[in-house]
């Protein structure tokens, strides 16, 4: 998959946040290698389970046979640990919280753009910590980075919760997730966040000497965001004309159209057009004017992109000070407004505002959508019924993995996590019908 | 190679710096494909050439044999053709200008750490223009970027200049570049900006429809700078005792020494110390406070960090007010500067003037060693001389390719440009006696 520069624009906003997060909280970025010893990923019997069927293999470099082939990295707890044992010595080394921005690869048979790839960008968090209990505050405060992001800055009504032993990390004892619910009503997770335990650094002898110069094996976490996100933020808002972009991820926040009828307009208008455009750039907006010809065709150019706010200016809204402004979150005359002064300060707030309330507006619309389509079931007959409707079945559950299995079976939908915030006890079983601790999500995913 | 936390800093404010720069360029950020078919790469014949013997090759994928292999990009202009044929139709998609972040593969015999490594980071820029001027004029631009940012932001007095047919990258019609002098005297080469011509273009059919619909081949460029760079920084500066960092890219500019020997005064000196770094990081500089005991070891520690200013505070300075700086640029005493005043606003300003100062400092030491390095030639006798002597030889050149490729036999030095920056003539060639249009640079590299 190429992603270009409009994609990519979202891409480094994503990355310039997340960034920024991850510093506030003591995390640094690193490098390491992507060629990994194919012996590394045999060490943790898990991983290599999970990971083995999908990977990428180098066997041949400067023109001859490797004695070992080497695994274009599908994740980096393998060459990490093998460099954290040699990194971490006392408990004066801990924690220690690394991140890298980098490719992946994951040999996949069916291949859909953003949402599952041969290839996709991300980050990958790895931490190492003293004890169990920092390892687990550190990877829930990662999912937490992550639902906000997920929230406040792409406007998608994730669901945050733990996933199933059997749909945990490979390697990991506890994955949480954000799921977020696609225009189809799929599942899409769109981040994840891993309690490790000791099982990477008992299999490459990660440990550290205590305070009493004991040694003891370093607990760990991984967390990660990738390029799938992006597919993720299409799916959620886009509508049949197109995109519909978050103001704080999208790369053109408005776009203004200069309207020119008659040619002795064009100099005046488009003038205008780029006074605005100057006064809004200068503000921080990300701010286009498209001079091409003929309107229509642009509002439709503009809306497949789904830049969040549209200014049209015309003569007569040059004669009077005036532009019309309209929303792409709201259809038709709904999301115009007229009248819009175009004295600087004033047309800056008012695009300002505007902007906000488009984030505000896909966030609502997305959650009344979620919240539409999940449907509260009290036993295996109901989550067929709701999966069979194309909708995401809640309820709740204490059934063995097999259980669980079978529910993928018969019904292609898998459970997507039991999420943090759960409805108020008790619960039953929807499968066996016994007491149950909590409820569960099951939905279809790509 | 892993880069660790210390050295991607300075990794992450060159990217800062340079994605700046090119944004202002008007160059896009994309991302393409890492893994390319090995039949794109045979294409442009004397690129395929230059990199076979470097390549790593993917030949497995999910667990099963490929039909062909897949290159690990070595470089990008074969994958970026390939997608430039399908985007290029008209004039009006040109300029073309985009630029990718990434890693790179070369299979090297011989590795050194940052100058010659299996994997590196890099950007790579690829644009396609209408015209053989325009292409021209944009690799002229790029490499003048590189320059800048050498001398200004790395304190590095590179050489830019031409490459020879033999030294210009595999598939180029001409390659600049920037040449550097080490702390060794060997030449590096800091970055390259590559002159395509149609070479690309007519090998995978990028043309576009100009105004009078005639179908042209577009010309183009290529250019890059990598995380050698870094090995560049290192080994201008370093000195016995370290790493010397220029501060406008040291990811510590400076670093508060506290100095306490006597138990009742680590508590005013610390906060002391603390003010300091306070005040001066609102200010923006990247300033840290060492609160850890004996103060010789941790001047070592900082002074092989290549910190470029240090503060000693101890607990008479708290008593007047003022504390002691030292230099890193220079030695002992020499750089040394007592009762600087702790008031924040003057504090910051003194620091900041320091900071200046030592970036000058070390480009006109460096720049000072580089011109006491370089000697002028006659002929080839005084050439192998100079090399002999560990020098860089300059002098009139206009022999054959052949007779370039016999000073390397004989001498392990190589061209490594024909300066911008050329000396008054009449030149004469040092090899034939003949005539010279210009004057070129030999010395040995890594």
């Amino acid at each position: 998959m190429v992603i270009r520069p409009y994609g990519y624009a979202i891409w480094e906003t994503i990355q310039s946040y997340l960034d920024g997060r991850f510093k506030e909280l003591g995390v640094q970025n690193a490098y390491f290698p992507q060629l990994i010893p194919y012996s590394f990923i045999t060490k943790e019997a898990e991983h290599v389970e999970g990971f083995a069927p999908e990977l990428a293999l180098v066997t041949k470099g400067g023109g001859k046979d490797l004695e070992e082939p080497l695994v274009v990295r599908p994740t980096s707890e393998t060459i990490i640990n093998h460099m954290f044992a040699q990194w971490v010595q006392s408990y004066r080394d801990l924690p220690l919280q690394l991140n890298q921005w980098c490719n992946v690869h994951r040999w996949e048979m069916r291949t859909r753009p953003f949402v599952r790839t041969l290839e996709f960008l991300w980050q990958e968090g790895h931490t190492a910590h003293a004890t169990a209990e920092e390892a687990e505050e550190e990877a829930r405060r990662m999912i937490d980075v992550y639902t906000d992001f997920a929230i406040n800055m792409a406007a998608m009504p994730v669901v945050p919760g733990r996933k199933s032993r059997i749909e945990s990390f490979a390697g990991a004892n506890c994955t949480y997730t954000i799921e977020a619910m696609m225009g189809d009503r799929r599942a899409l997770q769109a981040g994840t966040s891993h309690n490790l335990g000791t099982n990477f650094a008992k299999a490459f002898g990660t440990q550290y000497l205590n305070r009493e110069s004991k040694r003891h094996f370093v607990h760990q976490t991984s967390w990660g965001v990738s390029t799938r996100v992006i597919g993720g933020i299409i799916m959620t808002h886009g509508d049949d004309k197109g995109l519909r972009l978050p103001p704080r991820l999208a790369p053109v926040q408005a776009v203004i159209i200069p309207i020119v009828k008659k040619e002795e307009d064009r100099v005046p208008v488009n003038e205008a057009a780029q006074r605005l455009a100057e006064a809004a750039k200068v503000a921080g907006i990300r701010i286009d004017s498209d001079e091409r010809q003929t309107p229509g065709w642009k509002y439709n150019y503009w809306e497949m992109r789904g830049v969040p706010v549209r200014v049209e200016v015309g003569p007569k809204d040059v004669q009077s000070g005036t532009c019309v402004t309209a929303r792409r979150d709201m259809p038709g005359k709904e999301g115009k407004q007229m009248g819009v002064p175009m004295e600087s300060a004033a047309f800056v707030a008012h695009i300002k505002g505007l902007l906000e309330e488009v984030q505000t507006g896909l966030a609502a619309q997305a959650a009344a959508f979620r919240d539409a389509n999940i449907v509260d079931v009290r036993n295996y007959e109901e989550l067929k019924e709701a999966i069979a409707a194309g909708k995401w079945a809640r309820g709740g559950w204490a059934a063995s993995d097999e259980e669980e299995k079978r529910v993928k079976e018969e019904t292609q939908a898998t459970l997507r996590c039991f999420p943090f915030d759960q409805p108020p006890g008790p619960h039953t079983c929807l499968m066996t019908g016994q007491p149950a601790n909590e409820v569960a999500i099951f939905a279809k995913s790509y």
